[in-house]
Parts: structure tokens; sequence; C-alpha cells
């Protein structure tokens, strides 16, 4: 029953003078998701974005950049190659790649540190990790940008570990559909405008994109008992709105711990439930970009059930 | 200059019927040890006990009992085997055999499910993890007991994460020596009357073994800076004097974090750092033994600072 929801992540920005990403054929995108060993289970489309929802995870699409996410056992690092290779290097803006702390590492294809050998035959950069070895940490190779002046991105991430309650227990259950999912989250009234392209996976799992003009957001969940996990990703970009929807799904979910990871915005705790601060980070990684992390655990011992193997 | 100071760890009990395990030769134990792919550096007893040193860790040897700690990418499930099939299924009373969450599990030879395979060839009995795979946790497989009226064993493990200031500055320094290293942890002073056997790694690193009367004390020092671990075991029988130790050794070694592995005694944080107690358990393996698991982090937010790669 075990699903590793932690996401690897890349954002590859391509310079202006190289065509529209939405012009390439849905053969191109096909060909880069398969090359992670995900799939495509449907697309939805608006003025500003092509939001692919995939087998592990997202694939999104703007005229000057891409955002990709996967879960599982997937080989990101494959399709960030294959993008490079086929757009070719002068095209490529910047590339940031990202690993989260896997529940299970040994089970993984590669580790980051593999990753890294393909990347910076193709791209220079720096990369770090930011985190101990021991609880939650995030790899990030960040390359050299050709194009200093490039817009700051804004976006946020949400990790949440170890759902617990009513929610939860909906979400492992076996009565519960697409449409049960967005109302217990409360998602239309938590993104209102937005429209949405979701699946619900057997036994469990539930991914969701949402589109709102250039914003997007997307979910995934991961409810297993033993190593639950649930993202979310948005780059809606007033602060109070997005730290608003944090908290309320914080306090849906229940989650025994979770980090935030913010690209060039100030984290807001309010309503956050009670919680201890564990670590945080700020990281800049080039003269546009500033990422923050943080870590936050509930703020009572927790008595650990003990699995039996 | 990675190094896994992670320990797995076995105890062997075997029956009364058994003859002296102290009585088997060098040779056979030199064999256990090479079938761990660790090596015996240096070897102390007094009258209860035999005492290895070992290239990874310890192995101490009573009458009646065993219990080998070996750290690094070693294979102690091949030693426990070995030792099964030399003195015979018939001759073994309990099997514990322990595996503490690693900094890096991918790089093992093998995981604890792995590990279980051919244990359960061999012995039949319970397997659990016990806290959540993305933090801390510990792997346990304790045999059927065919000694049910065993003595209790009474033993506790400090296990210490991300030392920091003077001491771990020291103990990363190219001035310290075995002496330098007893006398800054205050170790004759702490544990008065063992007779000591200790060693200095090279470029660091640090294992001491104490023996005194029945008693023992084992502590293993990894320092290195972005995966410092230190652990401490012992089966000093007072729970005063026991977390009394603990507590000088979190005071001196000032880790972010710590987790307590506790058979058969009450944990005692008098004295511990100011801390956050995030996750606890009470397990009973038998009618006999009871384990406690605590985890335990320094009550102040961390400034992670990042690692280039």
């Amino acid at each position: 029953m075990f699903f590793e929801g932690s996401e690897k992540r890349v954002e590859v920005r391509v310079s202006a003078s190289t065509g529209s990403l939405r012009l390439l054929d849905d053969r191109f995108w096909a060909d880069v998701v398969v090359s992670a060993k995900a799939e495509i289970l449907s697309k939805m489309s608006n003025e500003f974005c092509d939001a692919y929802l995939l087998s592990e995870s997202c694939l999104f699409v703007w005229d000057d950049k891409l955002l990709m996410l996967t879960c599982g056992n997937t080989t990101l690092v494959d399709a960030v190659i294959l993008c490079v290779d086929k757009l070719g290097q002068s095209a490529i803006a910047s590339v940031s790649y990202q690993r989260k702390s896997e529940y299970l590492s040994h089970l993984q294809t590669s580790s980051f540190s593999d990753d890294l050998l393909p990347l910076r035959t193709k791209l220079s950069g720096v990369a770090y990790r930011v985190g101990h070895l021991d609880t939650h940490h995030h790899y990030l190779f960040a390359s050299d940008t050709t194009c200093p002046v490039l817009e700051p991105k804004t976006n946020s991430e949400l990790l949440m570990y170890h759902i617990k309650g009513a929610v939860a227990d909906y979400l492992r259950s076996d009565k519960q559909s697409c449409e049960g999912i967005r109302h217990m989250l409360g998602l239309e009234v938590l993104f209102p405008n937005f429209t949405f392209d979701d699946h619900l996976f057997a036994p469990f799992g539930y991914s969701i994109n949402g589109l709102w003009e250039d914003k997007y957001m997307t979910i995934h969940i991961t409810p297993q008992e033993q190593s639950s996990y649930v993202s979310i990703e948005t780059n809606l970009h007033s602060e109070l709105i997005v730290f608003n929807i944090f908290s309320i799904l914080l306090n849906k979910l229940n989650p025994q711990s979770w980090d935030v990871i913010s690209f060039n915005r100030e984290v807001v705790t309010d309503g956050f439930p009670p919680h201890f601060s564990v670590a945080s980070c700020i990281l800049p990684i080039n003269d546009n970009d500033t990422i923050q992390f943080n870590q936050y655990q509930q703020l009572k011992n927790e008595v650990l059930l003990p699995e039996l193997l």
C-alpha cells in the first residue's frame, strides 16, 4: 500500500526569443511526460496556460515557462534533459529542479546526487540541500539564469505530513468522490473563479489542477495511513490570500508536521494550528530569487502507534 | 566525508542448557564480526564479559548473552544468521534485532524489510516500526522467547543528532585525542570504577567500551558536520544515575534532537536541555519486556545552513 507522495519539481523558463511553449504539439508533451515515467490523464486550457493532470501529479505550460511535478518513483530529471535537448540549450533561460525528502528514498530510481550528474552536463548552476538528512529536507538545483531581468516568480508550496481526523478518514474511505473531496476541502470557496480538473485514483489518492487567468493551483493527496502526504502549490499573489488558504487546509487536514516553501514571498502563519516552528532558512539563489524554507510541527507530544511489519 | 553513524543492534540470549558463550574461541567471534563486514580492533575482559571494540562499533559477550552494534554500511543481519547457524537454533533463547533510521538509507546494502527475510527463515517473532518514516524511526524484530522466565534486561540508549558547540568542535578538530575526549566528556567521572577501551578513527570518529562488573557502557561518535550522530548505551541499573549521565552528555554535546530508547525502564528527563517532547511510544514486546521510545527536540527554531552540493 506504500506510495511515495513526495514530489520532484522542475520549473523551466525559456528565453524571450524562443517561440511559445504552448505552440508545441501534444506529442511533444506526451514524450516529455513519458520520459519521466508518467502519463497524461487529462488536459484543460485557458488563455494563459495548458494544465495537464498526470498519473503522477501535474504539468503546467505557459508561453514562456513550464512547471512539472511528479511523485512516486518517477524520473523527472530525464524529462528535464529531454526538454533541454529538444528545445536547445540556447532556448533555456533558467531551470529550477527540486526534490523533497522522500519517505523511502532507497526505493527511488535515483538520488538527488545522481540527478545532478546529467543536469550538470547540460546546465551550469548551484545545488543546495536545506534541512537535515534525518528529517524533512529539500534539494534544489538552480541554473545560472541567462536573463537577468526575469520577472521574479512568487509561488508557495505547503507540504503536509501525517494527516488526521475526519477529512483524512474520508480520503481513506471507499465513499469518497472528486466532488466530495472538493466540497470537504472547500476548494470552490478557497479558489473562487478557478476552473478545476481533478482525478481520484484507485484505491485512493487525489489530484486536482486549477486555473484562473495566469494563476494556477495544484493539490496532490496521498492519504495512506503510515505515509500520508498532501502538497499544495499556487502562485496566487497576495500573501494574505495564500496563507489564509494554507491555514484553512492545515486545520482541515490536521497534519502532524508541515513545511512551507516560498519563492520571493514572506510566510504568514496566522491561523496555522498550534505549532512549534522547528527550523527555517532564507536562501537567495540569484539576484532575483530568494527561497524561504520553514518547518512546523504540531505543539503536542504524539503518541506513536507501532506499525506491525 | 559522509559516514552513517546510525547503528544496527542485536542482542542474542542463549538458553540455560547452552555452554558459556565466553568459551567460544577468538576465531568464532572474528568470523561473526567479519560476516557483518567489520573487524575487531581490540578486546578487554573482566570476570563477567568480553568487550570487543570494532572498526564499526562494538561487541559484548557475556556467558549467556551477546550484544553487537554496527554502524556504517555493515551487514549485521548476516552476523545474526551466522550465530544462529553456528550455535544451533535450539541454543537460542531470544533475539532482538534493531535498526535506527539512517541518514542516507539508500546507501545501505539492505533495508530492514530485506533483513527480515533471512531472520524469519530462522526465527519466529514480531517486527515493528516505531516512528514516522519522514523523521526518526526505529525498527525492531523480537523473536518469540523460548525461556519465559528470563530476567528482564534493563538498558537505555541515547541517540543524539546534530551536535554543536565547543565539545562538538573539538571532536571535529585535528587536536583531539582519546584522553582529551574522555576528559571533555567527563567519562571517568560519569562512569567511576569502569575500565575503558577506546579508539580514535582517522580523520575523526571515536568509540569507547567500558566495563564494571556486569555493567557495560559504549559510546560511538560520528562528528561530521552535516550528519553528526552520537550514541550511548548502558545497563547501569538506577534510573537516576543513567538519566543524570544522559543529561550531562546532552548538555555537553548540545544536539539539535535526540531519542531515548529504554528497555524496562522509565525515562527521567530531569536536567535535559530545554526541549519539546515530540513523540513517544510504549511497546510491550513480550511478557517480560517493554520498550519505550521517546523523541526530543531543542525548544528553539533552528536557522538552517544550506549545504552547497
